[in-house]
C-alpha cells in the first residue's frame, strides 16, 4: 500500500508520499514513488504513483524514454498541463494493453493511480489525479487537495485545517500529520516520507526533503500531536445527559 | 453505508451507531441499527448491524422470532456470550442460504457485519465482531474496540485516546468525535447517532441516547473539536529545514 497527497495552494504546490512497498507482509521494501520532471525556466512537473509497483514504475520508465525519443509520453513537448496529464493517461493505457490480460489471468487487479501536478511557462499551476483507466480529475480552490492509495485515515485532519489559501509551510505540516495518522492505522504505509514543494511561477522544484524512520522532527510531531489531541480530549465538555 | 463501534472497558460496554441508510444517493432514510436483547437480572446483549439492510434486518427479525419459539437463534437460552455469538452467526448463514444465490444473480454482494456484546449472569462481559460468513473475532484489553462499516475516518481518534481503562464517559465522547470525523468525510454516514452503555455486572441496559441532526451537544462538540485541532495545528512547531 501507499499513501500520497498533493495540495494546490495559492502559493504553489506541495506533494508528499511514503516509500513503503509490499507484496504481502513478508516482502516489504523501500521504493521512491515520487518523480520530478523539470526543465528549469520552462516547466516543472511531479508524478506520484500508488498501486501495483510494476505498473507505476513501467509508466515512469516509459515517460522517461519518451522524453528522450519524443514518443507519445514526451510531456516536455506538451503545450499544457492538461495535455501532459492526457499523455500520462495514454502511457498508463499502453501498459494496460501490454500487461492487462496477463495480470487478469493471474487474478491480479490492474490497480494504479497517480497524482500529477506542475506548471508550464506562464500558464496556471495544475494538479490532477489520474485513475487506472487513464482518465483524471483536477483539484480546484474548493477541493485543494487530492489523495491516492490509503487515503481515509489521513483525510479528516486535512479537511479540518487546509484551504487553498493555506501556506506551503502549513500544507507540509498538515501532510506530515496526515501521514502520521495513516501510519498509525495501516502498517503497510511507512517512512521514509518524501516531501516536495513547488512555488508558483518558479518553474523549478522547491524544497525536497526525505524524512526517514526515526526522523527527529517526525517523532517530535507525533508526540506533540498526540499530546495536543489527548489534552483537547480531556477538556472536552460532558453532555448534560452524562452529568 | 453505516458506521458502528463498540468498546470493551473495565467499567463496561459502550455502543454507538449511526442511523442513515441508503440505496444510492436518491434513497436515503433512517433505520435503527442497534437492537437490545435483555432479560433484566440474567443477561444483557446488544447487536449493531452494518451492510445490506435487508440482510441485517432479517437476522434481527429471525433472532426475535427464535426468542419466542425457542428456535436456533434463541440467544436467551445461550449459556455463554460465545454460544450466543455463534447463534447469531448461524442465523446469518441461514439468511445466506435463503437469499445468497438470488443476491448473487442480481450482482449484489452478501455484505453484512455485526457488533455483538453483552454479559450473561456472573460471566465475563464480551464484545464480538461477526463477519458476513458468520464467524467472528473478540475484543480484548489490548484491542478494546471493534468497528464495522465505514471504519477508517473515525479510527485515528480512537487509537489515540481510548484504552480498556478509559471510563464509559470517555468512550462516549470519543465515539462522538469518531462519528464526527466520519460524517465529515462520508455523506452516507449521518445522524441520528444512537448511543448505548452497559455497566459491568448490571445485567441491564444503561444509558440510551439518540442524538438527532442539529443536536446541541453534537454541534457544540464539532465546533469545540475543530477549534482545538486548528489551535494545535497553528502552534505546531516548524521543522528546522523550513525555517
Amino acid at each position: 500500500m501507499t499513501y500520497a497527497v498533493g495540495f494546490l495552494l495559492d502559493e504553489g504546490l506541495v506533494f508528499a508520499s511514503d516509500s513503503r512497498t509490499n507484496a504481502g507482509v513478508d516482502q516489504v521494501s523501500i521504493a521512491r514513488k515520487m518523480t520530478v520532471f523539470e526543465k528549469s525556466g520552462d516547466r516543472f512537473m511531479a508524478l506520484l504513483g500508488s498501486g501495483n509497483l510494476a505498473i507505476t514504475q513501467a509508466v515512469v520508465r516509459l515517460v522517461n524514454e519518451d522524453l528522450d525519443t519524443g514518443g507519445p509520453g514526451d510531456i516536455f513537448a506538451a503545450p499544457t498541463m492538461f495535455a501532459a496529464a492526457r499523455m500520462i493517461g495514454a502511457v498508463l493505457r499502453n501498459v494496460y494493453e501490454v500487461d492487462g490480460d496477463a495480470l487478469k489471468e493471474q487474478g491480479i487487479e490492474f490497480n494504479a493511480a497517480f497524482i500529477f501536478g506542475g506548471q508550464i511557462d506562464k500558464r496556471e499551476a495544475r494538479l490532477y489525479q489520474i485513475y487506472s483507466a487513464g482518465n483524471f480529475i483536477e483539484a480546484s480552490p474548493e477541493t485543494p487537495y487530492l489523495q491516492i492509495g490509503e487515503t481515509k485515515y489521513g483525510k479528516p485532519i486535512i479537511d479540518r485545517t487546509i484551504t487553498h489559501e493555506s501556506s506551503i509551510a502549513q500544507a507540509i505540516k498538515c501532510a506530515i500529520l496526515s501521514f502520521d495518522s495513516t501510519m498509525r492505522s495501516n502498517i503497510s504505509v511507512g517512512p521514509p516520507i518524501d516531501i516536495l514543494t513547488y512555488v508558483r511561477d518558479s518553474l523549478k522544484a522547491g524544497l525536497r526533503v526525505r524524512l526517514p524512520e526515526g526522523d527527529e522532527y517526525l517523532t517530535g510531531i507525533r508526540e506533540y500531536w498526540s499530546n495536543a489531541l489527548r489534552g483537547a480530549f480531556e477538556h472536552m465538555p460532558d453532555p448534560d445527559w452524562l452529568k
